[in-house]
């Protein structure tokens, strides 16, 4: 008897203008064995987001309610708004033999850590400071303190790099998705993902 | 500063059939940052064989002062001649950055693994019992209690693929010898290998 294959978990976080979200989304384009986890939230959808898709949005009550039952691999309070990654339906995914991504920020990845030992991170990191201040000014309509303030956070979370399995160098989107998919790849190798082979192969040398 | 990369150790073992040869061979043609690891022993160089390219050869006196030494990372005797892995040349090879193979034998790769918490274990097997038996009869010229012999080696073998790392099929030689570059790819993006590139730009971003 032959068990279902298991999906990997898998944490990608990085320091804000780190491209994790159009890394993200090429490789979603790129595997379909590979599905996004839809994270919870209290505040309101905003114009074109859609429930299921975006967020899954609930009230305060439902959010409450999940935290009580330890439903959550980790969540926050931003804003007076709840936001949360709910374990049940990513059990589900693995079950079903997907691959689900946690897109998320770098303080969350750590609280997924601490809840799940099977969870692969990853950490996605610019390749100089030049860079990723050229990426934080965005549309350059930041004030110089908030490039700032950005530049200090983004230098905390560089600090929490050593927490990850992997260090993916994002100098080109598609170098960078090229990277992640090698580790799904090699990560799919592990024993414990392959243990069924090897034990077909040795149940029918058992039996000769 | 930045400090040069060290290279990966990696063990490529598994079933006697299995293919390993074959494919370390195809490996080392692909990779210019790899090389394989020469064995010590002790007995004759059959025609045809290179001191130092197929094996060390060395005398008994010389082996046992390695011993002494502690200077084998897992080493056996074979009708009265000694065979090891040394040490000494692996520690070299990474610290000049090379990625270093074993091929190597399940019970060797095995004591590899006590002495060494740094190795990449990959275990190569075969897609099923049919198939290992077709590669064990070889070229045809065993007899039948030669072959029920190495069906029981296999499957010992098989018994202790859960200590690898890693499980490689080998349905094709292509195909596996992608899978370990795969391996060897992710690896290289190891926290532990990339802190250099964090350091980096972290040193950047605090001297702002």
């Amino acid at each position: 008897m032959s068990k279902e294959k298991h999906g990997l978990l898998i944490a990608l976080s990085g320091p804000s203008g780190s491209g994790k979200g159009t890394i993200v989304k090429a490789l979603l384009s790129q595997r379909e064995d590979t599905v996004l986890s839809v994270s919870m939230t209290t505040r309101q959808p905003r114009p074109g987001e859609v429930d299921g898709v975006h967020y899954h949005f609930c009230t305060r009550e439902q959010f409450e309610q999940t935290i009580a039952e330890d439903g959550f691999l980790e969540y926050a309070e931003y804003n007076g708004n709840y936001y949360g990654t709910p374990e049940a339906p990513i059990r589900r995914l693995l079950n079903e033999g997907k691959n689900v991504i946690l897109e998320i920020e770098v303080q969350g990845a750590e609280k997924v850590m601490d809840h799940r030992s099977d969870l692969i991170s990853v950490f996605i990191t610019i390749p100089s400071v030049e860079e990723l201040e050229r990426r934080l000014r965005g549309r350059g309509t930041e004030t110089d303190e908030v490039i700032r303030k950005r530049m200090e956070t983004a230098r905390y979370e560089l600090t929490r790099a050593f927490r990850y399995d992997y260090i993916v160098l994002n100098d080109e989107v598609e170098l960078a998705t090229a990277r992640i998919n090698t580790i799904i790849d090699a990560e799919s190798m592990r024993y414990s993902r392959m243990e069924n082979t090897v034990l077909e192969v040795l149940e029918h040398v058992r039996t000769q």
